[in-house]
């Protein structure tokens, strides 16, 4: 630390100077953040980058025995909330543990659907992964099963290569195999606690993504509703006109009007939200019945038909490690399972806020993840936290993951005995449910606030709708993270700087075409540097720079003001500087002291000296790493623009002969050393 | 403007509550910015991003004439300095042009190799590129010529797909597409002011891929050097041990020891710049001469053979547009295009720094890119500001672009008149020239720099360093891109965050960490954030808030303090904001006031204000948009945070029963007007 008590010590004397000038004011010495080894900043940069939550806090001053009861705790939350766990609390619990497995059992079998999978692949995943994810995961709330989004990517991911209906047992293998690899990649974000991840898709881009694959599946699916089938030969989309039949266009539309009216009604009076929870089963077994009803007349509505009776067959044996699908399987898994993860993070979030408590997403995302490993091994397919279940599930007022327990026992009830009652269902209200179900991702509320507020968010909103529903649904999503990142870097590339002036009778020192009450201070330009100095911004800092003192060089002429002497780079906003930026601020250092030569040459332009004001404490390290620290000296750098001010003037007005030498012969002093 | 108004007002009543209790502090109003319609928004924000610099503001308040004048000034820099150009400075830049020429002769011949391009390719390239850049450059030292990297890069990424020797003409149509394309994006990048694209390839890159690019070039020429020839057919690499030549290795390693060490001296001492200028001729007609001497009685030496009189023959014609090559060519001329440009931009940027003039970065890009078109239809290879040669033209007196013009004219002299004198030099001189010129961008002390003030820019040097050697040069190079921006963007998602305290008797607040002067203000949690809250960074700021306060609590129930009742967010760093950053300040309330709704009921937990100071203009224009700002109310947003705690405290005082509606009431009012 030789540089800095040799500053401290040059200071003080120096104080003593100024204080005879202008008694009153005190200058504060600019420290350096305390000496750390390398191992010891990488160690705390590491804990910042992965142990943010500092998620072990708990465990510091335990004893031993207590240690591995919160060990357990921490592993398998159902160790934190089952000792805990009151008959009270189970009423609510099976009750909304019932309404979201009626709510589960259509929703699973459309989803099923979407992803061009069997029914009963819908329902075997309402059933063993929420009976995993009660045992793992952290949340009360959330309600597990198929969800659409992920359910339509995988879909459509597979199909381009695959042809389900051609070959159902590889599509089969491909989706369970994708399933165990989103599972794996899930996991590992988490237990590599690279959960930060997921943040990279905004919630800008989200909302655009997600209104487009609504559109996406809602065409879809309505195609259906109007009763067209469709070869799958892809080079041929001409509609059957002779397969349109009537008595499916009514049925499908008679029951999406039913269901989005109770949506309707349920989004008016939060209270009746178990008017839309029940309405997808109400619709089932109305228009099962009705299909029932009419078989003998009608031959034109297609129907569900056998399914098999029966728990979760194992499909660990259908999970394949090599051969040329796999990279198609890998693919689809880590798409479908970032989409899957960033819903059922989010959900999780949204509803642990409501109830104040905390969701650990790392964990979460461990217990998603080994859920839909474990789920790959049981015949399910993606699985996460659905957002229309955790809603109705946290109306109807479930109490902990028991809700989730009682929906799967409700599921494993319906695989075991009802089977045969879907034998009739149409599958034209399966196509009803998923569009009542799709059609809220549509948030154009939300895009419209994005617009007012920011609009390269809505940008990155429109870029990812677009892109999904013209380009492809990976690709829309990676041209949307694309723009979001685009974004933050287009930030550091134009930063923003700005003239301060003092707000008078303060040390405050801000914005001066902000605030009317600042005003310039004569003989100093302050500019304030609104980000980081990297590489991506040193080249434009310094031309703005150099522009910034063109300017007032041109106001001084133009007002008759006193000449320019010192240029104060308040740096109080950067916070972090890599080398290109140290080597910006020495080229500017160069350049003003070029300036200054001249200076002495003609008397049109003044000597410029270069002072930096409250450094961060990074910033500060890695000046003094550079010898920047040495080069600037003792004057060069401040704490607060006020103190800088008032030195400087003061010793300007002490040494009126030489207000050159203000930092320059110190400087050489230095560097002669 | 009506919510600003009103805080005014509400906040001049509560200015006088204030001074009653506390008199001498006086309380600002956080202003926003002027009010601008989102177009003007929109035109300042491309201003800044495409016109930093504002290149026309030397056009402002001109006559018609004189405008016109300025305009071809600015569209050919030629017309700036030939009126002023006088018979004195002739002198200097003759010497200069000539010293460069020597250079630049040997080094075209060589370069063209590199590229496995016919050694009359390098020469025309020195011929013609040099000429129009003495009209469209501003650069005064720029000494213009085939550099090795991108002869290099465009050798090795043609000959990947068209072998040189098989189907040379094929190649040598790639070549000038190749440079066209270069020639085209170069330019574009000028004419759409996107030079800020060039800036991600940051030194810490450069530093890696030059030295990477030097160790292959080196190696490969070795290969020559050792007089060890090899099949072209890729999977033989098998060497021909009877082709070793004895008198090829001594001469290749004399000749090369030889530059090396006229390197070393010019190094050590600047005025002998000439030496090493001189050498690569010296060698090359000592070589020659030498060949000439002992043809007769060896064999062994390979050498360059006849090469055709004349100038650049016209190229247009072997320019293509379409064909199965097209993509190859445009993605070499991109790569290649983009490192000339840096290299050029960046070498005219440190000899303009020496002389105290600017270079405008975009003319620039304009000037080197139609000198490359052009040069694509006179024969040229890819061409730009060269550092060595950049080097001695400035160590030799250059003056104006008219050295270019000699040089170019004793290229031409040479193209007509001396062209029978090089059929005997010899192609190992060829090597030892590369081989010295490239070792020098092996600069392992900017590299030990880089380690020594920044680790993970060391990181990105390393992995561009090996990407280029292990890997590919292009792949290389676009790791090492993708290392910076990860970096940038890890700074954005782990931002810093820290406590603040006050320094004793000032209304300065620090880092308590940093400053020992600096100590906490009981009650009071004052937090700074130093980087901009985006989607990338909403969560995890919230995570590292919570803890913040956790630990606070923490440390109070052991330290016995007083309890926390007001969190300061000092926001003047955080200098943008997203709408996930609003959200994360909107969840952060909802916590913190539901924590103190639990505070009513237990006497453990205190209530907890959440209060923001000095947000930037950008960030409160959009807390105003969002609305938020009237939910923060007029208790929760101050200018400084000495004047929050000033204020706070004094309403506590004048209150003490009700310490809990400090913002609360306040934004009830608000909400439910």
């Amino acid at each position: 630390m030789g540089v800095n008590s040799n500053r401290v010590e040059d200071f003080s004397s120096h104080r003593i100077n100024t204080e005879s000038v202008m008694p009153g004011i005190e200058i504060h010495t600019v420290c350096l953040s305390p000496k750390k080894t390398t191992l010891q900043k990488l160690k705390q940069r590491l804990s910042e980058i992965f142990f943010p939550d500092d998620p072990l806090y708990r465990f510091k001053n335990q004893t031993w025995r207590k240690k591995l009861l919160l060990g357990l705790q921490f592993l398998f939350p159902i160790f934190q909330w089952a000792p805990e766990y009151r008959l009270k609390l189970l009423r609510s619990d099976i009750i909304s543990g019932l309404t979201i497995a009626s709510l589960a059992i259509p929703q699973g079998i459309s989803y099923a659907k979407l992803a061009n999978l069997p029914p009963i692949v819908g329902l075997y995943s309402s059933f063993v992964p929420p009976l995993i994810y009660a045992i793992l995961g952290s949340s009360s709330h959330l309600g597990v099963g198929p969800v659409s989004i992920a359910s339509l990517i995988m879909g459509s991911m597979l199909s381009e290569t695959v042809s389900p209906r051609d070959e159902p047992i590889r599509y089969l293998k491909l989706a369970f195999t994708a399933t165990f690899f989103a599972g794996l990649f899930q996991a590992s974000l988490g237990l590599l606690r690279l959960g930060f991840v997921i943040d990279f898709l905004s919630k800008a881009t989200l909302v655009g993504f997600m209104s487009g694959a609504a559109v996406i599946v809602s065409l879809q699916q309505l195609k259906g509703l109007l009763g067209i089938s469709h070869f799958t030969s892809k080079m041929q989309f001409i509609p059957v006109m002779s397969s349109w039949s009537w008595q499916t266009i009514v049925m499908g539309f008679g029951f999406l009007v039913f269901m989005l009216t109770t949506r309707h009604i349920s989004m008016k009076r939060a209270k009746l939200f178990w008017v839309s929870a029940a309405a997808p089963l109400t619709s089932v077994i109305l228009s099962t019945l009705l299909v029932f009803c009419l078989r003998s007349k009608t031959h034109n509505i297609s129907f569900i038909g056998h399914l098999p009776k029966g728990l979760n067959p194992p499909s660990a044996n259908m999970l394949y490690f090599s051969g040329p699908d796999l990279e198609l399987a890998i693919k689809t898994g880590i798409v479908t399972g970032i989409l899957a993860l960033t819903e059922g993070i989010s959900v999780g979030r949204t509803f642990a806020a409501l109830k104040n408590y905390q969701v650990d997403g790392n964990k979460e995302m461990m217990a998603i993840g080994f859920m839909n490993m474990a789920g790959s091994c049981s015949s399910c397919f993606v699985t996460t936290g659905s957002f229309s279940r955790s809603a109705v599930n946290y109306n109807a007022g479930a109490q902990t993951a028991v809700s989730n327990i009682v929906m799967a026992t409700a599921v494993l009830v319906t695989l075991l005995f009802l089977m045969p009652l879907f034998y009739y269902t149409p599958n034209v209200i399966l196509g009803a449910i998923i569009i009542s179900a799709v059609i809220g991702l549509i948030d154009y509320q939300a895009a419209y606030c994005l617009w007012k507020v920011d609009k390269l968010d809505f940008l990155a909103c429109l870029c990812s709708f677009f892109g999904v529903i013209f380009i492809s649904v990976p690709l829309g999503l990676g041209i949307a993270v694309g723009v979001s990142v685009f974004k933050i870097l287009l930030h550091v590339t134009r930063p923003n700087s700005l003239i301060m002036g003092n707000i008078k009778g303060t040390q405050i020192y801000h914005s001066l075409s902000r605030y009317k009450e600042a005003s310039r201070v004569p003989s100093f330009l302050i500019l304030a540097i609104e980000s980081p100095i990297y590489f991506a911004n040193s080249t434009y800092l310094q031309e703005r720079v150099l522009r910034w003192i063109r300017e007032e060089d041109e106001w001084i002429k133009a007002n008759d003001g006193s000449p320019l002497k010192c240029i104060i780079l308040d740096m109080t906003a950067v916070t972090a500087i890599d080398t290109s930026g140290i080597d910006l601020l020495c080229e500017l250092r160069k350049m003003l002291e070029k300036r200054s030569l001249k200076a002495r040459l003609s008397p049109n332009q003044s000597h410029l000296a270069l002072v930096l004001t409250n450094p961060v404490g990074s910033v500060m390290e890695k000046l003094h790493q550079s010898k920047m620290l040495d080069s600037f000296g003792l004057n060069g750098i401040y704490l607060a623009v006020g103190e800088a001010v008032a030195d400087i003037s003061a010793l300007w007005k002490s040494q009126p002969d030489f207000p050159e030498d203000c930092n320059e012969t110190r400087q050489c002093k230095e560097t002669r050393r």
